[in-house]
């Protein structure tokens, strides 16, 4: 490996970690927003979505710019393959961190839904999952990889049981169903953002051990029906 | 352009037009599941989702053993990199139509909600943007990749609708909250379906004339409340 790809790799990789960080930042603010009903974050939230978006096409066009330039093979061209999906990824958690300030607006108007939901708690398993990630891939270090799959267990067991208190909570009382819906609806964004960390972590291991531990099968459904 | 690359690029678009076939039907199997009450196409659709995901490993390898053998560069480079993002979503869309078919299994049990949910139309539409995002890219056709973005807004139009018209059933009936929650959830995947379709549409028009399209700012939830 050159001098030149490898100083054009560390960029890449803090580029992606610096983009990661602004995601991380993105959700935490999305949750306080929310939790301590403090819509002035949406704002920040928002605009903060716009440096995402900007900071991704960029990293887009570095990786294209590395590809085209130095040529990588083996492992070097799947770490590049993986930033690209990882860089789209982020991404995309920086628009379901927007998707959740979109339903805070109307929420602070309301009274939270009681008993209360545990917002705080799975924000910072997910957040914890983001961060965690991305070191993952940039340090090739499966076993944090492990560590996300196994924290993605319990942020879907935490959505599971927000789903139920909910949808108890909106058949008692009907004036709770507009608010349901929205927090069912942020349970969801926390859980899908938790579902693209485990996808980073996933592809890692399969990079590193060639080991697809991709699609299983989670039959969410099934099991609280 | 070698001969050698031609080729492979030709298999690699054939591969990525086959794979679209499937997740097609997919999603026309888990509507057809929902709308027609057959409970009995879950399981069709949960098998062929295990096909779609063989498939998604596959032209992953594929599109890294090309860049490796070829190194190809400008337009093709970019093609490629496309792909993989192309190969990485229709394996979402895929895992999407099963999350639909969690649901008819619930749903095929209780009368449906009245007044009728427009989720025909809905599907024969997203059907028609999965479809003609993939022939778009595969042809470099930016007029088709426009069509995409027009009928994602049509698309977007009737999610607001049927989320609408959900929520006050279940406000007039409270024996309708759980299936409004699971056909809000139907008609968000299908929205996400679609908005995965806008992002290939999007990514052709920037990759064929330099032109960012991503990143449009949809503040569906200041619309509707």
């Amino acid at each position: 490996m050159t001098q030149h790809l490898i100083r054009d790799l560390d960029h890449l990789k803090r580029g992606l970690l610096d983009l990661s960080a602004l995601v991380e930042e993105s959700i935490s603010k999305a949750i306080q927003a929310l939790v301590n009903r403090k819509p002035e974050l949406v704002d920040k939230v928002v605009a903060g979505d716009a440096e995402i978006d900007r900071r991704e096409v960029e990293i887009e066009e570095e990786c294209l710019k590395i590809l085209a330039l130095h040529q990588p093979v083996a492992r070097d061209l799947r770490f590049i393959v993986a930033a690209l999906k990882v860089n789209n990824d982020l991404e995309r958690r920086g628009d379901l961190a927007v998707s959740i300030v979109d339903r805070v607006q109307y929420l602070s108007t309301k009274e939270p839904i009681t008993p209360s939901l545990p917002f705080t708690e799975m924000a910072e398993k997910v957040h914890g999952m983001v961060r965690d990630s991305l070191r993952a891939l940039v340090m090739l270090d499966t076993s944090l990889a492990l560590k996300v799959l196994r924290t993605d267990d319990e942020v879907d067991a935490l959505h599971r049981g927000m789903y139920g208190t909910i949808q108890k909570r909106m058949i008692e009382d009907s004036g709770m169903i507009k608010r349901g819906v929205h927090c069912i609806s942020i349970s969801r964004s926390l859980e899908r953002i938790a579902d693209l960390a485990t996808n980073i972590a996933e592809d890692l291991i399969f990079m590193v051990e060639g080991k697809v531990v991709r699609h299983k099968n989670e039959a969410f459904f099934d099991e609280w029906e």
